[in-house]
């Protein structure tokens, strides 16, 4: 099955097409979300053409295409019942529609955590483990989960992928989703200029640099010993900790899969993780492993084969 | 299908034979669970004949034994793998083998908190709903959830009924599971009187009445208007409010069941929590219901028959 791939990110569309969970052409095409989906559908098919051309690949040897979008929508319509900022036209957008027009192909859409979530288990750090949990710490905290060798997605396709949203101080810091103390607000890239003002006070050195904070620099001062990032990193590692012990209590799985790009700091994070799951969750049955993922940026995209079939065998049924 | 049921409570067993989601007879046993289940198990038989010559049905006439624990246990073999200070002999015992041995019938057990669940889903408050959870709120803090018709329960049967081990406050009071800022050590009966001690300081005339303090007394303080009372149910609220909140992020449920000792206090929990939910929750698809179950103490028992069922579902399959 060829399938025709895309993972719309906030800065960056990655496009690829994929074969048996096998990317076997790429592009990354820089995008301003905010500017809304529909003007990026004509480049996106451009870019689909030029890379099955690359591969001498004919169009109509694909089966469908599959969506990584960064919100929840409805699975079985593919209607997008939430933006957060990102590609707010998306919910005005009949996306079956138009692959329907554009390529004659059908079109499955799914949450991009989600995505990332089944990319890794059938292809990445997740293989041969039905039961796994996975957090992705970039500019937000996105999280996915399957249980017992079936992604979970509840009755508005929300289950799991909310973990971000899991409030780990109930009196915190207000986030971006109008909740308070979520594990997004209290520790995530978007928000860490504004941790980083709160928890050390204005006027020192990581937070007056001029340009945003990231948490690259973050783990570079504190492994220099720098004390300031010494006290955030160790708080976004407390965080996120205590994140992943809720979720190991939410979900019961057997492992933890780390990914997204402050994992360019795996050392760093992912041995403490581990530690404190092992300390502080309740698994009378044994330990939860705690790894990174491998598959990087591409892991959505290579799950789309997975969600396409998963979506043509639902409408079989 | 009449079935022989137990709920073994901290401090009480509650009793009954079951037909059809409906306890036909009932009695409750004081009991101190500290000093095990063995010693109980001839207790709950005669208990068990004696409510059956009652009810004039002969012993041979039900079909199984169905037990609601106040742990963990892997559904598949019944083995209790986790006892918290309550029937600490559990572990040892084999429960199905006692059952065949006493009564020639097949034995299956739950969490009892997935069993007030799914009294409540079958019999109860969440009757014609597929997606719910429930929060039993007590000397612990309980919780369950259905997804998509089905209790979730993991690979190792303890999907769900975590919700009172998620940490709110991830920096908070230490549990007595171990962890840091659980639901349960922050608002929970147990930990109430400490709790108070730490939020109001010694010397306070909650803290001082010399008995262990309940939610009763304090939701009757603050119906009065005292201050320190108000305190401490605020902070409480606030404390279920996160947690529902969280568990809403978790399992996508279009309904949360209210239960347990606490919710006596019903009228000043049930719209608090209702409120905070529709506003922090993130629910684009409408708006969770939250409700108070109706068969109070006896909802466990009220699931007997359908969790006899599964298991002699799951073992025909």
């Amino acid at each position: 099955m060829t399938v025709l791939a895309c993972d719309l990110g906030g800065t960056r569309i990655k496009i690829g097409i994929v074969q048996a969970s096998q990317v076997l052409a790429h592009a990354v095409l820089p995008v301003d979300s905010k500017l809304g989906l529909a003007r990026c559908l004509p480049t996106l098919k451009a870019e689909w053409l030029r890379l099955l051309s690359e591969l001498s690949v004919p169009a109509d040897a694909c089966q469908g295409i599959a969506v990584a979008f960064p919100s929840l929508m409805e699975t079985t319509t593919g209607r997008v019942v939430l933006e957060h900022g990102k590609y707010p036209d998306a919910p005005t957008l009949n996306l079956r529609q138009w692959a329907a027009d554009e390529f004659g192909l059908p079109l499955a859409i799914e949450n991009d955590a989600r995505m990332a979530l089944i990319g890794e288990w059938r292809a990445g750090s997740g293989r041969g483990v039905d039961d796994l949990v996975m957090i992705t710490l970039g500019t937000g905290v996105g999280t996915a989960t399957v249980i017992e060798g079936r992604p979970l997605r509840g009755c508005h396709g929300q289950a799991g992928v909310l973990g971000g949203h899991f409030s780990v101080r109930y009196a915190g810091r207000r986030c971006t989703c109008g909740n308070v103390g979520c594990a997004e607000a209290e520790a995530s890239t978007n928000a860490l200029s504004s941790i980083a003002a709160g928890l050390l006070g204005t006027g020192n050195p990581l937070v007056t640099v001029g340009s945003p904070l990231d948490y690259a620099t973050v783990f570079r001062q504190a492994a220099l010993g720098e004390q300031q990032a010494l006290k955030l990193r160790d708080h976004s590692l407390q965080v996120w900790s205590a994140l992943a012990v809720n979720l190991v209590h939410a979900y019961d799985p057997e492992l933890i899969i780390l990914g997204g790009g402050i994992l360019g700091s795996a050392d760093a994070i992912v041995p403490v993780i581990q530690q404190y799951v092992a300390r502080y969750a309740i698994t009378p049955w044994g330990r939860v492993r705690v790894v990174a993922g491998v598959l990087g940026d591409q892991a959505a995209l290579v799950a789309a084969e997975w969600l396409l079939q998963d979506q043509l065998q639902k409408e079989h049924d």
